[in-house]
């Protein structure tokens, strides 16, 4: 089959990656639509540099194959992280912790940039027919986005900025004002707070904002700047939750965390549910993050115009 | 009067420091004892670069002079930071973060390491009789250490492990484990982990322990390298204390915050009055924690051996 494979921080459209084969538990998945993530972007990068398959984790595909025959046919989404389901976190329900967790298109598992994968049935979730593929196809960067509410509560009297108005920053500050959050949507150029501004968002140039302006501060630019800049814009007490992750290590001053008794929140993989129910009664925008849809044909040309600044969401579509 | 003053990043030992003049709302007051705290050896080396005034802010002393004449002759201690009192902060009772606020030794107020001290009456707490000068002098680092339990919750079943074994963290490792706390107190040699040891507590050397080790963390080294251990030790989904301050900006890697959803609390000043109860019913050992007893005139050698690594309280008696 075709997919997109990643090496060494090398990528190569391969016309005939072997067919996947389900393990006992698994099931077989045609890929309908892919999404491309800012991970994707960083693994691409050498950001886990021990990657070596196929990449991609956001889909939405439709089951040809398991073992329980009522799921052949099924349109589907699912969870990424497989745990080895003995460990305490896997105990808990809690894979994406597993310390023996495979994760699709990431950690010893190929992903969906492909024709074809295979996945634990465990791990899928039904597709209600309300939900077109290509809202789908947000489910994983949605849940991941409820993540934050999950861990942090969200005061509607607090004052609370998103940096970042990219792919997931967009999904971040929507799901954060559906919480009844006061949000602010920053940004380094103007062009980028246009949608947001659009859908009735306050938003600004990070830069305009004084020190110790937000109770809450979501980082989602995935640099180092970023969290210099949520640094800064949290108050004394307030929380930063760090939403992507960044390679530099230079230069990060701690001490305000201590003398401001800041609370820094890392955050990763959400709640699929949640996601799913959001999106079936059309909670959030999604049509306005779809910058542009490429065949699996041109996979790496999809990536390479994705990882421009200022693009939002592009497909991946076999 | 004689104090140890602190201008450039230098100390001298003034003997003719002028007397300080109480402000309308403020007490004088005679300092009986005060205590080194590694805040004092950063400030000394310049990490508070503008601070110029009399240093130390760790004290017990006598009221000499007050408006409310009540107050003269009680032992008193007494809170470092003075607000605004007209700020959000200063409004919920949150003095120590009034962005205008001063601070004791630290911040645009003289300091303890003199004869004698001015502070606001609203400050100072009178020190039971049962409690000694030598125990009142903890007062300070004691709150600060139980400033982590207003914080987090600390529970029973959570391991935890408090990272360096110096004047602080001896204090915060006694105050979790009296909340119920299972705690290990780490650090790098042997012989810094015999006084916690006696006390019946759990040690070990920081590199003995794996990956993922405790559910909690406590970094109380003040270096750079004690942040990135407890980033080592902590658990997926735990939580980490940062109780020191460090200027090293370098290499800290914010990656694994990300990944393994690490919560990092910035923790610094804490409640005094229960940090007098529990000295009241001697709920802590302050004792084995005094490592020296200098006069006031030899202030300044107390300090460069307080600055020695391993050295415990150091105290400075006018």
């Amino acid at each position: 089959m075709q997919a997109v494979f990643c090496e060494n921080k090398r990528l190569t459209l391969c016309e005939n990656y072997p067919d996947p084969i389900p393990e006992q538990d698994e099931a077989l998945v045609r890929v309908t639509l892919a999404g491309i993530c800012a991970t994707d972007l960083e693994i691409a990068k050498g950001y886990v540099p021990r990657f070596s398959g196929v990449l991609g984790h956001e889909f939405v595909g439709v089951v040809e194959a398991a073992e329980d025959k009522s799921w052949i046919g099924k349109r589907v989404v699912a969870s990424i992280n497989i745990g080895c389901r003995s460990c305490s976190y896997c105990l808990h329900d809690e894979p994406e912790h597993c310390p023996n967790r495979r994760a699709l298109g990431i950690h010893n598992k190929d992903g969906v940039f492909a024709e074809c994968i295979t996945l634990p049935l465990r791990n899928l979730l039904e597709v209600p027919d309300s939900i077109s593929d290509e809202q789908a196809v947000f489910t994983e960067p949605l849940a991941a986005a409820l993540r934050i509410r999950e861990q942090v509560k969200i005061r509607p009297s607090q004052k609370t900025a998103v940096i970042g108005p990219g792919r997931l920053g967009l999904l971040v500050a929507q799901v954060l004002q559906l919480a009844g959050g006061d949000v602010t949507v920053l940004g380094r150029r103007l062009e980028s707070l246009a949608l947001p501004a659009s859908w009735g968002m306050a938003t600004g140039l990070t830069t305009d904002f004084a020190n110790s302006s937000f109770d809450l501060v979501v980082e989602v630019t995935g640099n180092n700047a970023g969290f210099k800049q949520a640094l800064r814009l949290v108050r004394p007490l307030g929380t930063i939750v760090l939403k992507s992750t960044f390679s530099d290590k230079n230069n990060l001053d701690m001490t305000k965390v201590v003398v401001d008794e800041i609370t820094v929140v890392g955050s990763r993989c959400g709640p699929f549910a949640p996601a799913l129910r959001l999106l079936a009664r059309n909670g959030v925008h999604t049509e306005p993050l779809i910058d542009a849809d490429y065949p699996l044909s041109d996979g790496l040309a999809a990536l390479e115009y994705a990882a421009r600044p200022g693009v939002l969401k592009v497909f991946i579509r076999p």
